[in-house]
């Protein structure tokens, strides 16, 4: 089975090394960059090309693209009974539709950088199609290639990816605040970092809910107003507000259940 | 050097037990509940008292309480030549300073909770005090209990205490909203575990800026509005937006630092 990679970014660059390093070929790299192109198509023995209408013939045709740029470069793709997925947490496979029968989503639920290497061999892969060939076909590769293999339908894939922004981007923006606050006070960023592995690592022993502490949780409103009061802008001091009423509202939900 | 724990909640569970591993002695527990100074002082060979009026005298009084008590506890116990500190990050050292001249902070960076082990030799350890004497003994301590030492002015121990709280505590009630939407569409939440790790191991390779990814850092307003739209009611969606707009502030910051 050889494959056509179609994108050069975080999520094309990881994939397409995970699917070399089990043995698949990786045919082609397509950017409209060519020396994205060539960068990646290079560490995997691939050709490069930033012309996607001239992408040869693959088993597999992968799309990794921006969004917005989805509907431009798949009108360029030479259709054929070829399978085409997208790595998108948030589009319709339709959009696949004009290049074949045999189209669908192959979907790593990861954050992706280029700079720090993933082991993907614990990545969950979401995976959709359009028939019982192509979804065989997609099963097989995220078996080979991710930790899970997550058959969803475009409802539960675009819940999914709401809860990956919420739980990892907006966890994300929470330690740059965090690491703003210690900045100012010349506090070593790294005091915080066990703190946050063990925030994360309690997921496994835990609900959310009953692993919470802090004043929040406490309602404890004396230093809630101490801790306000010492933030930069009202944004911040709204946000706080919000995510404090976030976790007493949860707490409460728990206590319901329980009794 | 023998020590008298005064508290039997999650910081105190957590700390009795790691300076008991770690050689010392602990002579007392105290809480005002029997039951709950008995379960810990078992644990760590010490005998439970729930009157701190009758502590015994040990080199070092460890108080771990629960903010809002400390000063009707500290007001009953004998004052002495011993150490008394507490183990809270927003709390002013001097509210021990009626029990003698030789007080100050131990506050151990994490966040504990009895149902989960906790790796103790990683947390960075705080330490304060009235005088050197005292510095010495809390900063061999904490040296030997934890990973770093940490010397701290209250305005420091105040601004990592809600660098904390944003980073753990705000950070776990994401968690718990991702949950929440994952329950609602019967995936599994074990599928978003990977997600959560990797985000949190990232602040060890990239600046939280660099490591964002996701729509509100491409400024991808098609689809910060549909997930805005997915959301159950007006308190998930002001905070989903004011989170957004975080993301888009730190990412603009990062740029005017590169130019």
């Amino acid at each position: 089975m050889d494959i056509n990679i179609i994108g050069s970014g975080n999520v094309a660059w990881h994939l397409a090394h995970r699917l070399f390093e089990c043995g698949y070929t990786i045919r082609t790299v397509y950017s409209r960059t060519e020396k994205n192109a060539k960068a990646l198509a290079q560490q995997v023995q691939a050709a490069a090309i930033n012309d996607v209408a001239q992408l040869p013939p693959a088993d597999i045709n992968i799309l990794s693209l921006k969004d917005e740029v989805y509907v431009d470069v798949v009108a360029q793709i030479p259709s054929s009974e070829a399978v085409y997925v997208h790595t998108s947490g948030c589009m319709n496979a339709e959009i696949l539709s004009k290049l074949g029968e045999n189209f669908g989503v192959l979907y790593p639920f990861q954050t992706f950088n280029k700079k720090k290497q993933v082991d993907f061999s614990t990545i969950p892969v979401c995976v959709e199609a359009s028939n019982d060939t192509t979804l065989q076909k997609l099963q097989t590769i995220a078996a080979t290639i991710g930790g899970s293999v997550n058959c969803l339908n475009m409802r539960q894939r675009l819940h999914l990816h709401l809860a990956g922004v919420i739980a990892s981007n907006f966890t994300n923006a929470l330690y740059g605040m965090a690491k703003e606050i210690l900045d100012k006070e010349n506090i070593d960023f790294d005091i915080i970092k066990p703190l946050i592995k063990e925030t994360a690592a309690k997921v496994d022993y835990l609900h959310p809910y009953d692993a919470q502490t802090g004043p929040a949780s406490r309602k404890d409103w004396n230093i809630i107003n101490r801790q306000i009061a010492m933030l930069d802008n009202d944004h911040q001091r709204n946000l706080y507000l919000y995510l404090t009423q976030t976790i007493q509202e949860q707490q409460a939900k728990r206590k319901n259940e329980e009794l």
